[in-house]
């Protein structure tokens, strides 16, 4: 079965190299949107993993920030693999190489080997410096897919990509509906909050700031604008952590190595306000090794492309941005990221619903923060994996079981065929799958458990991540023609406001429950003086998931006051007593379980 | 009553002036604890209020990081008051100063008139610069203390401080226990947390990467390291807000006037890599106004005093810091508050209980973030108000009512003569102050309302904030020896695990709660088939609080299972039927609510 999926021998990728080609650009050059002209561009590129003949196999990865192309594998003279998302690329790995050809492409603006402001200009065979010109995100992925083109890719089967590299998949997304199959954005956002901006705000002054910086044209000097770069790095290294993780980390802990260094270093320290917390070493070793890696004008550049990013101002609202994508997509975001946060990304969910966009959305417990992606990536290459399986064969497509259809029946008979439904508690999507496959329905699935979202979409459901206390905040108005709460009500917080969200986002639902007056339960309280237990309710009253019990009439009396239509009741019972009551018409009383269809009453 | 006093018409504390005090020291000078000497110390202070013959009435305000001695007033050629906690204090107001002498001075290290970096070394003639000895929290702490005892003030009835004044405050209660009535810890820390030293260490690194810092001996050069200095400021004032508040306040609005600028300033902008962001603009105007009122070294020295300060490094523990406390203390966090965090909070509160020190604890709504306790003062000013109430005033003693000595009577009964109690669910205090008056008990009292909180404090309790759906968190184990938990198993979301929270922190406890198998409840579902409504449970179905109903025989059942000994059981009727019930020894049937005193059966 699938779930052994997860468990196939993982491998390595092997030997991998850097490949540079230079873009067929017209005469005039490539014109960028913020009115600047490049004579010509080279791209750097990696590649892993088979090509199938008709090049439909391919999973483009839009690195992040100060990414590059070296995604994953292992360079020739090099004794292990040093790609920056090695754990997830590889055979059996959540973006499996014995399935896709990987591809990936430092960004237009890097230093990593395509065309960056320490490029050579051509027109003064000196490098660009301050004369590069100002990009956006749209350049870079039109850089990109030129590349993809010329290497004779006319469509992606999947585009993935974190953070900033998120900002590109939603981008390509929209901008070339038709060349991309499934899409995936993680930790990212339609645009940066604003205490994002005041961090970049202040990591670019400090490298303007630096004295070696002249400008841009720091390329031919002795110094480099190395310490402006290092504290800029610094200070984006916090955020791409969570406050959790640093106090984990280094909490107040002292650096033994400083503190045991030479008179001269420590008074050095001294001198300069510094401390001996481990926090301020670690973030002197980031700042470090950064500007060991990379261009000062690069990180201006790229930080800037991506604080201007805004996709509500471009395209008119996020509504109009996405309402011609046609890719199946999923968004992740990370519980402990304050950068790009949950709520963004929710942002992005929202309006692709409002678009009937096929969308699945899951919110993964990762405390490290934003950098979790590339780090604590456990949960999403499972998801990943999940999403990345290919439905369409035949192997793998999803079969309703016989116990499923019987389970099922009664509520499949009260949604018409062809409905787009909204199942709140999917489970592994068994019944959306049914509605799907026999009824023709389209829709999603609303899961708060993890396992169970992973085998929706492995299932080939489109589900999203929510908390049914939390109201259905993420789901726009009328989105669906009917929404499905299955044996959920009673352990909802807010039952009442739960039934009004649902008949805010759907004109009708059907909902089944325990009955709380049937026979048994009246039976078992009155004679045993405890709190009922038995099939429908299984638990103990102080650890029971059942905090609002109710019966038939008291259900039957809350839509009344809300001006609810009952438009079905089925009255469901177990055994001789319950069944004879039905027979006599007493449902209140013979009713374990019922199922009604319900509607607005407007 | 007491509520009217919030609405006491405000005043304001009129024409302040700044005074100078020279500290009478040895012949040797101040000496510093890391070591430094200081052969002079002068320090600026203001006051205002009356102060009383005995000199009792003073509350001495600690100023935050890089606030001053003008905490409240107007200066006699300005036209409006310009104190940095104006809305806080004043006639009336949160500290009233128709009752207290408000004292406040700048801190040692600071730039407002105490010796600090800036001024004149009498050794050179000179201002010190470079060679200005580094100071701890400590120091700050003896030269306020050396400035009250020369104004002749052996004794402070309140000392309050936020943020890093926080942090002073603790100090003093800590060394100097006889000398302080009343504490008040606003949004403060044992220590800074790990990514607040991170972002205090990239401030620091901007002032010293300043070419025109100098070592710190810049006072005689044409430039001044504003650059570095303002970098630091707006660093740190981004962590001074919430990110909602900079959403909320900025978002990614562009600020017009730079827009509408001279085409020389926008192309400045565009070179120097900056953007048209509302919070560019904000940042750099907060960098600016800071570089015109603050010298950078006074920054280097008092934010790496404020790093360096770690209680539970200096004392051995935080338990054994607050050994020897005898002020009655309150504790208040923010809830958007990221740099000093409630947990924080918590941890200091969790300390002084585990040394059954008088402390109340409250958790403000503050979604502006740390500065909100500048800023955001409405709920702030009001705890404040209760807690500066003077209860040894006959005027104000709080006197039980005698309805709430009738309806606590059985549950008192039940509650040892002098014992240490913790009442979950305290309200206004009424049981606690019952205990503690009439019965010779001491503790605490636990609630989630602040207005409850406001009241109980008022009322002369030490009371704390918290949800006990978290299950006790803050408590440390076997502090009490009697929880209180009347009429609210019911309501909480892990009965069972609150019970055992509840036999953690005490030996004992008295429990009540309503009896789902009581005659009435049975009654009503057998012959209604609706779910019980009544005095006990006066709650429709969808909106009660009630999530765990249970039986008195199910209380008895789980009692048994986790081994908890039951020592005392009431069970209370209402009515001719129930009372009848009971008197036939039928209490499961007959009791409506049941009061239970338990025990760990070890």
């Amino acid at each position: 079965m699938e779930r052994t999926d997860t468990k196939l021998k993982e491998g390595s990728v092997g030997v991998v190299q850097v490949q540079t080609l230079k873009l067929k650009l017209p005469p005039e050059g490539f014109k960028l949107e913020k009115g600047g002209v490049l004579p010509e561009i080279e791209v750097a590129y990696e590649r892993c993993g088979n090509i199938t003949p008709d090049n439909r196999n391919v999973i483009f990865v839009c690195h992040a920030l100060t990414g590059d192309s070296h995604v994953v594998g292992r360079y020739e003279n090099d004794p292990i693999p040093t790609g920056w998302w090695e754990g997830m690329i590889g055979p059996g790995k959540g973006i499996d190489t014995s399935r896709f050809q990987v591809i990936c492409a430092n960004i237009l603006g890097g230093c990593k080997g395509t065309t960056g402001p320490s490029s050579i200009n051509p027109a003064t065979g000196k490098p660009y410096g301050s004369q590069f010109p100002k990009f956006t995100i749209g350049d870079i992925v039109t850089v990109h897919r030129m590349l993809l083109k010329q290497l004779g890719i006319e469509r992606v089967a999947i585009l993935v990509g974190g953070s900033f590299g998120g900002m590109q998949v939603i981008e390509w997304t929209i901008r070339y509906p038709d060349e991309i199959d499934k899409a995936i954005i993680i930790a990212s956002a339609a645009s940066l909050n604003s205490q994002a901006l005041a961090f970049d705000v202040i990591g670019r002054q400090a490298i303007v700031d630096d004295p070696n910086w002249h400008g841009g044209d720091y390329y031919d000097c002795d110094h480099q604008p190395t310490s402006g770069l290092a504290n800029a790095r610094k200070l984006a290294h916090i955020t791409y952590l969570s406050q959790r993780l640093l106090e984990d980390k280094f909490g107040r802990e002292k650096q033994q190595s400083w503190i045991e260094a030479d008179p001269a270093f420590k008074k050095a320290i001294d001198r300069n306000f510094g401390t001996f917390f481990q926090i301020e070493s670690y973030l002197k070793h980031q700042g470090d090794k950064f500007t060991n890696r990379f261009d000062a004008n690069s990180y201006l550049h790229i930080t800037l492309a991506m604080d201007e990013y805004d996709l509500a101002e471009r395209y008119g609202g996020l509504d109009k941005a996405f309402a011609g994508i046609k890719a199946q997509v999923l968004i992740v975001s990370l519980s402990g990221d304050w950068l790009f946060t949950p709520e963004q990304s929710e942002e992005l969910v929202t309006a692709m619903l409002g678009q009937k966009k096929a969308v699945s959305y899951c919110h993964l417990e990762a405390a490290a923060g934003h950098d979790a992606f590339l780090t604590h990536i456990h949960d999403l290459k499972r998801v990943i994996r999940a999403f990345t399986r290919d439905n369409a064969d035949p192997e793998n497509s999803y079969k309703p079981k016989n116990w499923e259809l019987r389970h099922y029946q009664k509520v499949v008979e009260l949604v018409p065929d062809g409905s787009r439904i909204l199942d709140l508690g999917c489970g592994d999507g068994a019944l959306l799958n049914i509605l799907r496959q026999n009824h023709n329905c389209t829709g999603n699935g609303i899961e708060i458990d993890v396992e169970h979202i992973i085998d929706a979409i492995r299932n080939g459901c489109d589900v999203l991540m929510e908390d049914l206390d939390d109201g259905l905040s993420m789901i726009p108005d009328n989105s669906y023609d009917m929404v499905i709460l299955s044996e959920t009500l009673q352990t909802i917080r807010k039952p009442r406001k739960l039934l009004q969200q649902i008949l805010r986002v759907a004109k009708e639902a059907v909902v089944s429950f325990p009955n709380f007056a049937c026979w048994e339960v009246r039976k078992h309280l009155m004679l045993s003086g405890r709190m009922p237990k038995g099939k429908q309710i299984p638990f103990e009253w102080y650890n029971t998931p059942n905090i609002h019990l109710f019966t038939l009439k008291d259900f039957l009396y809350l839509c009344s006051e809300d001006h609810i239509k009952i438009l079905d009741l089925i009255p469901l019972g177990r055994g001789f007593v319950e069944k004879t009551l039905l027979g006599l018409g007493l449902k209140n009383l013979g009713a374990s379980r019922v199922i009604v269809r319900i509607a607005r009453d407007s």
